[in-house]
């Protein structure tokens, strides 16, 4: 079984076979990571209910927590208006992050001017 | 002026010199879409207040909301942990999506299996 052909159709992928995936706590809202996605990749994450990535490093295919534990269970998955990027929404166990933090985003936060409508 | 070297000597750009900037809304933790900087959009979003992207269809900088009135409000900048993933918190004015929708994910849902660590 492969990718549906009419979910293929629509995915606009990168020179290498690629979309990006934007992966988010269901229910917390946190985004945990970004991770990219071939059809094959897709197609398993839609199937198994597990998050299932190509791993761009090691050049194969990553299922969340196989080695970690820190598994992803699928909630909602959903493409973007364009076809470009996915948004997947999972029940994350421990950390999704392979630096023991929760989030890939916990550790660098840039300094931002911060402004708003009223001009504060 | 130019972006912080610590924050440029940070970042790991893709082929065309740009990251992917996952933007999210700062209070509800909706996922709004999925947009690229390069060094100088990245500079410009945290010096200005204002979300700035590098228009890969158009082939220039899209400070978001200028031609829509749909700006995004900067409140919170991270890199995540290998430095080649943005994520944006903003307070988005109307509408995110060009199509009208609030963000660029609402109106392609794909069919899932929802799996849990239970096995239900």
């Amino acid at each position: 079984m492969a990718l549906d052909q009419k979910i293929a159709d629509r995915l606009r992928r990168n020179p290498d076979g690629l979309v990006p995936a934007i992966v988010q706590q269901h229910d917390t809202g946190e985004v945990l990571m970004l991770a990219w996605m071939d059809d094959e990749a897709l197609h398993r994450t839609l199937t198994t209910g597990r998050a299932t990535y190509w791993s761009r490093s090691r050049g194969e295919y990553w299922v969340k927590g196989d080695t970690s534990g820190h598994v992803q269970w699928v909630r909602h998955v959903a493409l973007d208006c364009d076809g470009d990027t996915v948004l997947l929404k999972v029940d994350q166990v421990g950390a999704a992050c392979h630096t023991g933090d929760r989030t890939c985003f916990d550790a660098d936060v840039l300094d931002a001017h911060v402004a708003g409508a009223d001009g504060a």
